[in-house]
């Protein structure tokens, strides 16, 4: 089954036009506990195994849709129009595809982002998801949430966890035409829970995660054993969750991190998102640990490091982490 | 078997006693470029997979044998008497402790050693194959080197490849006893090639070779697929020590070595030998090999980084890595 084929099926009872002038939405970013890493179908973002995520509050995306002014599409990133070229907006545009009305449909997509694009922020999860949340109210499909992650999974495969806040649970599935691979939000509360972000590059990456799972799922000889571990850690992950035990949870996420960077090292070429800044940020997350604070890390593929931390040590955190932004994932507005 | 059962046993026919009043030798230190990790007997060191290694001519240990001149054992390092509670001390008594002629009989061991101790290079290997080879030649027991080579490898695993200058093979076997698990000289000559080794660090490591690879091998998900990588590394280096592909042994021997640390990087906790200096001469070696000079690295259980190259680019080797210290493993005297 190919991209277009999936979204017929998907849209067939919808309504095809816009219902008002624009739709405005929010999607967060997320932050996978227990990794994305390989997909079993290219064409479908159908992953090898499960996921879950945490879903990070107000870092995420903002997206307006409405009639573009001219016979193009226009794409304004923080306020600033895209040209056509750059690989964000071919990419958003390549999606848009999809959803045209008609070929002669042009959409203007106006983007505010919280988070850098491309610095392994999951800036596409938040920002396919706004797109397909935006789509849904802007043209009156009135999906439900499940149809909507099938939808987002098509642009990015972490959208997929991007349409609630709190944790996420991506369900891999097992169909051939992926209609069993969507997200579902958990509801395991964690309100003393921290996330902190410490971005040291916000430089473009040298592989994009799309590339690097490939080439890690063809070449790197210990890929093998990967699924194995999700499905070990998904399940650690979940009953840290329910026993609220704060070590488990930390230990479980720091270690899939570390095992999916491994199966891309060992990728042939070598596939490597860490920078020495990356490793220095390690070093020190091990180091406070050795010294009593309870502090974990996850990374995603770009180089920077993400903290996982609880509210009683913020600021211990922010001591030992100056440039520490941090987030609040259980908070009034984003339950 | 234990390793006195395994050494009687080896030893049955032997001398046990000093046939002269010292004896001085050489063993040099290795560098595999298909790396040995994990073993299948603690007690016997035997591997769970074959290995291959290139030696460092004159980085290696020398050393000298007598009677001690007092009641105990006398270690010295470098010119300088060690205490019996070193760790290095305790080990090195341990293993000799096999090989004692009588109870009250104390020998007096003087290591002059070119290479860093416990800094992932080699040290250990170099001096227990020194050591075999100085216990061979003072108790006359007038022993082939595939008997020395196992007994090298009571001491440390990689200490049965160090008994030969140029490329050797450590065949892991079979047999539960280790008879078969012993290393052989490879014919191969490769005049041209260069090391390089660049040592930012000479701290002790937080974890020796020994407890890593039992960390790995009890705790790592990505370890069960080790051994096939090793095999196919194997043939691929081989197969390029044949051909004199150079291109093929450095791609080779550098995602071997990095397959390695993914799989202690998997191990819960983790094992990392690598600090973000480590990384930042990685990045280098990769900047290098981007813009056209073709090197290529590889790393054991330290910190350090051996560059692989060819003479005819040695000068820029040393423009890019000014502390390089060049080996080279093929000339007159080495061979």
């Amino acid at each position: 089954m190919n991209k277009t084929s999936f979204i017929t099926q998907l849209l067939q009872a919808c309504n095809k036009t816009p219902i008002k002038p624009s739709a405005t939405v929010y999607a967060p970013a997320n932050i996978a506990l227990v990794k994305y890493w390989g997909k079993r179908d290219n064409e479908l973002n159908l992953p090898v195994t499960s996921s879950l995520s945490i879903s990070l509050a107000d870092k995420g995306t903002s997206t307006t849709l409405s009639v573009a002014h001219q016979a193009a599409d226009e794409v304004f990133l923080n306020g600033e129009k895209l040209t056509a070229v750059s690989p964000f907006v071919t990419r958003l545009l390549s999606f848009l595809d999809l959803f045209r009305p008609r070929k002669d449909f042009y959409f203007r997509i106006e983007t505010i982002s919280t988070v850098p694009i491309a610095a392994g922020l999951a800036s596409s999860a938040s920002g396919f998801a706004a797109l397909v949340l935006a789509l849904n109210d802007w043209l009156g499909w009135a999906l439900d949430l499940q149809s909507l992650s099938l939808l987002a999974r098509m642009g990015s495969g972490s959208a997929a966890r991007s349409l609630w806040h709190g944790f996420v649970m991506w369900q891999g599935g097992e169909r051939d035409d992926g209609m069993d691979s969507f997200a579902y939000s958990l509801s395991y509360q964690w309100p003393s829970l921290r996330l902190g972000l410490l971005i040291h590059s916000t430089a473009e990456k040298h592989m994009s995660s799309r590339d690097g799972m490939i080439q890690t799922v063809q070449t790197s000889p210990l890929y093998t054993a990967w699924p194995a571990v999700v499905a070990r850690d998904l399940s650690l992950v979940e009953q840290a969750l329910i026993q609220q035990n704060f070590t488990q949870l930390g230990e479980t996420a720091e270690a899939n991190a570390l095992t999916m960077h491994a199966t891309a090292l060992a990728a042939r070429p070598c596939v490597c998102y860490s920078t020495p800044q990356t490793w220095d940020i390690v070093h020190t997350v091990w180091r406070c640990r050795a010294q009593g604070l309870e502090v974990y890390f996850t990374q995603d593929a770009g180089p920077n490091i993400k903290l996982i931390f609880l509210e009683k040590d913020e600021a211990m955190i922010r001591a030992n982490f100056p440039t520490v932004d941090v987030v609040v994932p259980f908070i009034q507005d984003y339950q």
